[in-house]
């Protein structure tokens, strides 16, 4: 176990990847039953006659399953204070029931908040890829952390 | 009931509302379990220690409720093909558990297709509104909409 990650730990060009998540059908339809009752991500059928040739995943269902393998990964050990939101969410392949998702992260820029002297910015590139190598979506992200005492 | 919505029949400027749907403190806790489980998201006294000064739910559960009021308001009632993507996602209040919370979709542009003739994006801007008027959330997308069938 590494302590825990500040807003000086981050450093520009770093890479990070964290997982494999199996990913079911029946948690990719559960979701799209609960949040995104769209016909291509409940039934093979209505996927096959879909743009995405298949059951597929929810591209909210994604960006959840990202969350929960940066949560985990990194987030939870972390001084982070939250995020104001994010940017160029690309869905751009589908995620299909019974592949693993690996998520890979790249630290773009930190910059310490001007106004607020306890916290810095991190942006962030968050990546899932399937267990076949293809990219399923990308979308950046600037998380807000605590920067270190400077008298501790 | 109208007839099911194509590319033609959103006009740039055109305003809608969807909802209300009321948020609950144990649909927030159970989201931020399974997917964005940072301490504010499922504990009182966490939330009211960070900077969202108490229970929130995730921005993730947001866009969730998000696209499940706008399936249910108009999606599912439309001829779209899907999503690229997402621009913009913009957290900018705490979305606290009893609030009730309401999608208003504006329509910012329409474009056909180059390089397919029988689709067209169409570029909407959605905002969810609590039933205190805070906007707590805004973001942008742009949907594939099939044409409607000039031979028809």
């Amino acid at each position: 176990m590494t302590g825990k990650l500040y807003f000086e730990d981050f450093q520009p060009g770093a890479i990070n990847e964290y997982g494999p998540r199996l990913v079911s059908r029946e948690e990719i339809i559960a979701f799209a039953a609960e949040f995104d009752p769209q016909p291509m991500h409940l039934d093979e059928e209505a996927g096959r006659a879909s743009m995405l040739g298949g059951l597929a995943a929810s591209g909210w269902h994604t960006c959840c399953l990202m969350m929960r393998l940066a949560a985990d990964g990194f987030i939870l050990n972390s001084a982070s204070m939250g995020a104001p939101g994010v940017d160029e969410v690309r869905w751009l392949a589908p995620l299909r029931p019974g592949r693993s998702i690996t998520l890979r992260t790249t630290t773009l820029e930190t910059r310490p908040s001007a106004s607020r002297p306890e916290m810095g910015f991190v942006k962030m590139l968050f990546e899932v890829i399937d267990d076949a190598g293809v990219t399923v979506m990308t979308l950046s992200s600037s998380l807000i952390m605590r920067r270190r005492e400077k008298s501790a």
